[in-house]
């Protein structure tokens, strides 16, 4: 997808939100458990329910990877599903590959060509040769990890070089030699909010990706404040706090009420840019 | 499956070989094209061929994935033939996953669990929580990234910090605070053997997964003179140098003849250790 299409999402919505699928099939609503695909069936209640509140739909891979390969034709589905019916919806597949380039060309296919996502997540660890082979894909974006949202972020994300650079800081400078903002955005956590406004140095006109929200403890008000831009520049990702706070028959509902909520966070946090 | 059973596999084939399954379907020998499932007949016949060589089979997912539900279900046909068949050959799953914790875990399931790998391979970038819970599971072990054979590993893995210890050494030696080595083991590019020494000071005892032999570039008797331990301590993988060598109806027998003389390189070149 171009970009501006997802800006114009933005502006119509008036909503960062992106929906994590993350589709634990041990917090399915029971009311599902006896269709054919429990997990498909899941996703298109909580996609049908959420859509209106939604810029972008992010399932992670590895809930559906866990149930072999009856999930990934889960997954397949669900991306198809969403390209189907909500074609202007951003759809970015939470996968955190990377490998030497004869390989990582093969993932980017994966996702790309036999699925139909917009961006994939990718790890820096490999370096440039596991990354380009994401960026050759016209209108597909590669998001890449660079300060993630849980407590390992510190044992190596936060080390420091002789000029006090933080190797997360590493990744957003070197991989900007690689691609610009159209190709490449940035995995920043929620819970790292107070290093926002320093990524935003380095960064000034890449969308993030912002994880952390809700169950893991960050707060989207300090996200917007610390990381908007003037394109926005912002995707904000809530999984369990939408898709698993009800487990009756209609947690459909639910969800809806609580995408509805981080809408009207986001449309009162960054009234200005919503504005102008 | 227990390490000492690894070893005894090593010293009684006189053997460090890994054969990687890369099953890249554009490269399988065209005699196998009207089979049903072409990667596990593909599969089927290079373990067949060079199980009498080979210590370790390491499939990476990235070729099984690029086919959809499909692949994976080649992939777990592919490991229950080598687990039912050779079950003293150790699995390596190539997966180079990692997540939050939470997500970690369902990797772990899939790779531990719903299929029957002894192994797989982890990134370190997110920390101590996105490779814990790959270390829960009894006789399994984490074969974490540290220095890897491509290109890329310059961009960031050989980062100093102000006391000049590069960033793949941090994860050398930080991650030792997570296991011991009877469940973690590290990668290091068969291309960087000059830093192999260096490993093998900080991470003396460690089993090594040593990929970039062949195609990559890497000289099997350079890893092997400077990545030796008293257990021998490494897996020596070479891919496409095996199982791509042939396309005509013969391949397998060529794939056979090819680890017969990665086998052969191992026992001359370490003949003190076999001798031992």
């Amino acid at each position: 997808m171009k970009l501006s299409n997802l800006l114009n999402q933005i502006k119509k919505k008036q909503s960062f939100l992106c929906v994590g699928l993350d589709a634990d099939t041990q917090r399915i609503p029971k009311c599902l458990q006896n269709t054919k695909d429990i997990i498909f069936e899941f996703n298109k209640h909580i996609i049908d329910a959420t859509a209106e509140y939604a810029v972008a739909f992010k399932p992670n891979v590895a809930f559906y990877e866990a149930n072999g390969y009856k999930g990934w034709e889960s997954l397949q589905k669900t991306a198809e599903y969403i390209k189907e019916n909500y074609p202007e919806i951003y759809l970015i597949a939470d996968a955190k590959r990377g490998d030497i380039g004869n390989t990582s060309r093969l993932y980017a296919q994966t996702f790309f060509e036999l699925m139909p996502f917009d961006a994939v997540t990718v790890v820096p660890y490999m370096g440039i040769d596991s990354v380009m082979p994401f960026l050759k894909f016209p209108d597909k974006q590669v998001i890449l990890l660079a300060l993630t949202s849980n407590m390992g972020a510190y044992d190596f994300q936060k080390l420091k070089d002789k000029q006090n650079t933080q190797f997360f800081e590493h990744v957003l400078k070197t991989s900007q030699e690689w691609a610009d903002e159209d190709k490449l955005m940035y995995v920043v956590g929620a819970t790292q909010a107070e290093e926002l406004q320093n990524v935003r140095k380095i960064a000034p006109e890449h969308f993030l990706l912002v994880p952390g929200v809700g169950a893991q403890g960050g707060s989207l008000e300090s996200v917007i404040k610390n990381g908007i831009n003037d394109n926005g520049g912002l995707l904000i990702n809530s999984s369990r706090g939408i898709i698993f706070t009800d487990s009756s028959k209609n947690f459909d509902k639910t969800a809806a009420q609580e995408a509805e909520k981080l809408r009207n966070a986001c449309r009162e946090t960054a009234s200005d840019f919503f504005a102008s």
